[in-house]
């Protein structure tokens, strides 16, 4: 199970919703481990989820027609599946059905529901739920759809409810947690990767596919690859080009794929040859801000107390003038779920959240400098999820 | 230029539009070049493009401050950059700036609009637009934020507008034709190499870690991975599993990735070893079908006389019982661009539409088969865009 149920459930009932609905893919895939992938790969296709507030009836997913074998293959646990749209699936009726199958022809015997709108205002009606507070993730509905659904819906309230999800999201179950580890892993093996061929005359795009390519040879999916060397690596989303490695260049890794549908987003700083005292001074100095986060993150503690500390030690270990907007959010299906390490954050580190801990530095002329960790926060601390040092490392 | 400026500009006429924002990923590439990073691989992260009606003034880019790197580096041509957030860049004094590091230091000390609708309005009331007919692209802008630009134009009139670049982006320019080709030619190429790796015992995984790497290796970046085997080809969407491949065995790839942005779909099918009957005869009706599109599709046609033709054609060449939803669809910064190939479309080809044919069937049981060009429609007809041929592979 993905989803945090409990934690979801009562964050509706404070806020008085009968049912909420899930549109955006991070948020379908959440609920229901239905990972719908024309919607993962297009903005525009619809799938849903339908969850009744505690007690209040069986969970309902709306997929396109074209989706039904997803559900199957995946073995989504959600029985109520309200399809739409036409879609020709044949049967060889000579042979014995695999369960997946079977389930396929069950899910294709049911009415076609019109379109997304149609079967999600069914399964609502089913539920008795057509004069109830609704809550909609308002990011993955496209808003026409949102419009016709309210017209649908005379008697029921439907709200905005993307950052409902947002807010559940941030702690994670056990499962999460362990697919956040193994997209972690996966990124530390990729940068070993991208290391490997890193030598003079080496290009950024060499880097680069070697990069990805252990990404995927790992079962990952390449997502966020910025990769730049030298002065480059002060662009803070540089994408790689055919610039050359020269000694003394700083390679910039801020990258991370997804494993089991979970991002990564990791930093790690090396350099070709002897870096210059500079180089050093400013890593030991965004390094030591990264480290001073370990010692302070637990439940109850504010983020924003913990990027004012971060920002006030990078500053007095080597970067006098140093400044940022954040240095971390959370990580899991979206590479920035809650919280947020801002000034002006009201959030609080909550046990279970898995965040990304970073104080990246930008000097054009100079370099960039960047470490990021990807870390679990437990019952009175924080587990790493990394496996390598954030160390400066010598290539 | 990615972009088809006259007929954006000519449809902006007949709509009465005086401006129009681009806000989805697609449409912001499109109409500026800004491939703004965040937002292509997020839900979220705003950036737009302001164009206003032919003669009416310059276009302006709305990007968060952390992007501007991107503008610079990739060489936007647009002049007026509004930005919004704090981002910290330093710039160290004592060297020689590149010409892109000149440009963010320029973009840095315009001031910060506070936030992308702040920024919005003022590039909209700059040019005088604040009594306007403004269409604004509403996928890509989230539902809170069109809502507070709304508010904030209280004299202008403010539309949708994501049905006007999708039919503007569906004739394309030669920039753009060249893309799809590339794009092609590199979901060839990782067919070729995923069909390298295929012998008895293979797993479906390993195939597609083959063709991603080879997506990669070519400069593409993976998208849609369709790569089954056996009776699991018959899953239309499905993903690649540690199935073995064993003799006998269809192999379906419906497969593309992003090359300079713009996406491929395409598909084939190799048997492993000897092929059945049923999947030679089967797989002559669909190729039948989509070669029965390459001799229709000129412009002036409607699409629907190419759909009810092909699926007439495959049913008269092997598969009395053949149904289909489309057989294709545009192809472009999307993966379905305008036009529709269905049944129930008005739309017409027009010449510079580059075009996905397709002719799949999925048999339960039994197994899926799928052939799939892409194809450009030129003055008297079509050119293909793909360098092998749509026959049955044997490996």
């Amino acid at each position: 199970m993905l989803m945090n149920t409990q934690r979801l459930f009562d964050r509706m009932k404070r806020e008085g919703l009968d049912a909420i609905v899930a549109t955006a893919p991070e948020n379908v895939t959440y609920t229901s481990g239905f990972w719908a992938m024309s919607q993962w790969i297009r903005r525009g296709p619809q799938s849903y989820v339908l969850t009744p507030a505690e007690g209040c009836g069986e969970q309902a997913v709306i997929a396109s027609t074209g989706t039904l074998d997803l559900i199957a293959d995946q073995d989504v646990k959600i029985k109520d599946v309200r399809r739409y749209g036409f879609f020709a699936i044949e049967s060889d009726l000579c042979v014995d059905h695999e369960v997946r199958d079977q389930r396929v022809s069950r899910m294709l015997s049911e009415d076609d529901c019109g379109d997304a709108v149609g079967a999600l205002v069914s399964a609502i009606q089913d539920r008795g739920l057509d004069t109830a507070r609704i809550g909609v993730d308002e990011i993955g509905i496209i808003p026409q759809y949102f419009d016709k659904l309210v017209a649908a819906l005379p008697r029921a309230t439907i709200t905005r409810a993307a950052e409902t999800f947002r807010y559940t999201r941030a702690v994670k179950t056990a499962e999460e947690v362990k697919r956040l580890r193994g997209s972690a892993r996966v990124a530390e093996l990729s940068i070993d990767a991208a290391l490997s061929v890193a030598k003079e005359g080496a290009t950024e795009r060499e880097l680069a596919y070697a990069f990805h390519a252990k990404t995927i040879s790992e079962g990952g999916t390449p997502v966020l690859g910025v990769i730049c060397t030298g002065p480059r690596s002060a662009l803070s989303s540089g994408q790689p080009t055919e610039r050359k490695l020269v000694r003394g260049d700083v390679i910039r890794f801020d990258v991370g794929g997804r494993h089991m549908y979970y991002r990564a987003d990791i930093s790690r700083i090396a350099v070709l040859g002897e870096p210059s005292d500079k180089i050093k001074t400013y890593h030991r100095a965004i390094r030591a801000g990264l480290l001073r986060a370990y010692d302070l993150i637990k439940p109850g503690v504010r983020t924003s107390e913990v990027f004012e500390k971060v920002v006030e030690t990078v500053r007095k270990e080597g970067i006098p003038h140093y400044k940022r907007n954040h240095v971390g959010h959370g990580i899991g299906l979206d590479g920035y779920d809650a919280p947020n390490i801002t000034p002006g954050s009201s959030e609080v580190f909550e046990e279970g959240m898995c965040i990304c801990v970073e104080t990246p530095y930008y000097e054009m002329g100079f370099a960039g400098l960047q470490v990021e960790d990807m870390l679990h926060v437990t019952k009175d601390g924080i587990e790493s999820l990394m496996s390598t040092s954030s160390e400066l490392r010598i290539v």
